[in-house]
């Protein structure tokens, strides 16, 4: 029995059930003395000196977030290059990596965000609790820009803090006992998500995300509702963080349409709604008027805008890998640009990149087994560090 | 078996795990003239002309969803508040219910938050995806304003979009096999999101929420951290949204110290931040540059005087039932009050002070059993509205 394991099973709880915190308290040193008294019979335990310190709850840890294999994708990419930044102070390090927007956000918008929070402070302007659901107006136009004609209607549209956010809660609301799907490569939330909530095995649900759809140029459906039939088995979530440069700002929606039905004939609708009453308080106002702002002509325009430059990063990046004779998808309709490495590791590849160029790229494998052999490079960038980063490529693949 | 069974039973999986959502549309139409050919062997079933539009998803609903009793508490008080309005189209509501504020923020606050904003459309002040955990400067804020002397550091601080997000996250953390308390009468948060959980059962975490600690003024802890020992069994959750009238800004925090461990040793830190990088991307930037407003000099002075003002409301309220003859309780460290209707029915007396005065308030029986006999009455308010609301209050029970 490990020291730990001493400390923590002799604490006996108490039977105030309704007096939460303050248990245990008086064990506590009793404890932390007998095990300095009772030599441990495992060799391989702490020292001593840490000993005192060591006091754990009776509160066992969730085996489902222990089952998960490393760190979230991302912060891991983040520990490296700030490992990498530590190694080579020196070094101009260019992030085209997690696919953080880098441009400003067009005045019309970030103006009402700023007319909004002004007005807070004023006796008319004022307001506190929003509706879960999200404001009336945003609602209404979402729905319109983006599902016209597709029958979605304003009630259909949740607005969020983001889609990463509505994953999560899209998992509480259907719960550990059904099994998630997921394409591979993946959004690593999705995956991760699942884990954490305990879902595994074969598929039953239907859920999709469309990817960037702004960011479209060909006949592809850019919303699963121009699909006929599919109101009754899909949902949607999107957001205005790739659009609109709102990835620190946060604003995001999904729609469940009104005639999803579970099994049983329920609608999902209501369950969703029930879990964002319970679980989130909806999105912030000043930013939702942001969001409507995105969505006024100007703002479109705005918005087209920035998703033009960054398409011309993408065209810059897969210019210069198909000129080196790499396969390179992705691209077209998406602000990525996937490479291939046929036979290596993406992990290895992605250190190689960052050792020889300090450009931070995210490995594909990080996205699922598909994803091994590749690894992933965002065009959100500044044009010249786009530019600077292709020129080392170059360098290093010549 | 019912049309809905014949509906989805008869529906099989493709076999294309890994493409989630176009299933199933070919098969639907075959199904629903399947079962329209097919007369329903039960009786009590829906109208043909309603069959057609019914097809429901092989997907089961989450049976602790199904296991919640009713709505959430405070939609359910603005459902009856509106079915009210509709019925007297002319009467003055005053709305002392669910604890909204209506008092503007002050304006230190929101222009930093203006500021903020106009900054994201230049290429100096623009900012993408933030840490999940929050901004470094707000983290150290909150831990010097609220936790100064109690060694609870920056990193201890995981700032979020309110503390009923946070809620559902902690309960992310801790997954369905663990077993939840709660104090009664609570908020009701603190029940459904663990209901949704799956959580049932005796008493095994420790777990706790102070209310409101800027609003007490006698010897209390404010922090469940001034109780010696508690940073190893207790974390805490708290929001600006009643300090500064941000209930629809959204910012808030929660403390894990790092002490705090599960019961093989693991830090609950690490996998609440495990969870807030998966499921959350952080709270939006303009709000958190509000909340470091706040925290200055002159903003902790503004707040204080907003919170000053509540606090009048309370006693206003408090004098009112007293002077009555009920017998009131909180109120003294909590902007809210209960009022004791022995006997009663606490829906019931919600109902017929909203029938009688127009005034909303909120049952106690929404908070737990133990409420049951009791409204609460909220002290945010127009000054003027609060003093109407009890003129109408002293002429029902005078």
């Amino acid at each position: 029995m490990s020291p730990t394991q001493l400390l923590s099973t002799s604490i006996s709880s108490t039977s105030s059930a309704f007096l939460a915190a303050p248990i245990a308290f008086k064990a506590r040193n009793q404890n932390v003395s007998m095990a300095s008294k009772k030599p441990p019979i495992c060799t391989c335990v702490a020292a001593p000196q840490e000993q005192k310190n060591v006091y754990t709850t009776q509160v066992s840890r969730n085996a489902n977030i222990a089952k998960l294999q490393a760190g979230y994708l991302f912060p891991e990419v983040a520990r490296r290059r700030n490992a990498h930044m530590l190694k080579y102070p020196d070094a101009k390090v260019i992030s085209l990596g997690i696919g953080d927007t880098t441009e400003p956000i067009p005045e019309v918008i970030t103006s009402a965000m700023s007319k909004r929070a002004e007005a807070l402070s004023t006796l008319e302007g004022y307001s506190g609790y929003g509706n879960e659901q999200g404001e009336k107006p945003l609602r209404t136009a979402i729905a319109s820009t983006f599902y016209g004609d597709l029958g979605i209607e304003e009630d259909d549209i949740f607005v969020s803090d983001g889609a990463k956010c509505d994953i999560s809660r899209l998992q509480m609301v259907f719960g550990a006992n059904v099994t998630m799907a997921v394409q591979d490569p993946s959004y690593p939330a999705y995956v991760d998500s699942s884990v954490i909530m305990g879902q595994t095995g074969q598929f039953q649900k239907d859920f999709e995300k469309y990817a960037y759809a702004m960011y479209m140029s060909d006949d592809n459906p850019r919303s699963i509702f121009e699909i006929p039939g599919a109101k009754e088995v899909a949902m949607e979530t999107s957001s205005f963080s790739k659009y609109a440069g709102f990835t620190g700002v946060r604003l995001g929606w999904t729609v469940v349409p009104k005639q999803l039905l579970y099994s049983d004939g329920f609608p999902v609708a209501k369950d969703f709604n029930r879990v964002i009453c319970t679980s989130f308080n909806g999105a912030s106002n000043i930013c939702q008027a942001g969001g409507l702002a995105c969505l006024s002509p100007e703002g479109l325009k705005a918005m087209s805008e920035v998703i033009g430059f960054y398409k011309e990063n993408t065209n810059i990046i897969m210019d210069t890998f198909n000129s080196l004779g790499f396969s390179v998808y992705g691209g077209k309709n998406a602000p990525y640009v996937w490479v291939h490495f046929p036979g290596q590791s993406s992990w290895d590849v992605f250190s190689e990149i960052l050792e020889k160029t300090h450009v931070v790229t995210t490995p594909g494998s990080g996205f699922g087994p598909a994803g091994e052999g590749f690894v992933r490079v965002s065009a959100f960038g500044h044009r010249e560090n786009v530019l600077e980063a292709c020129r080392r490529f170059k360098q290093l693949y010549k």
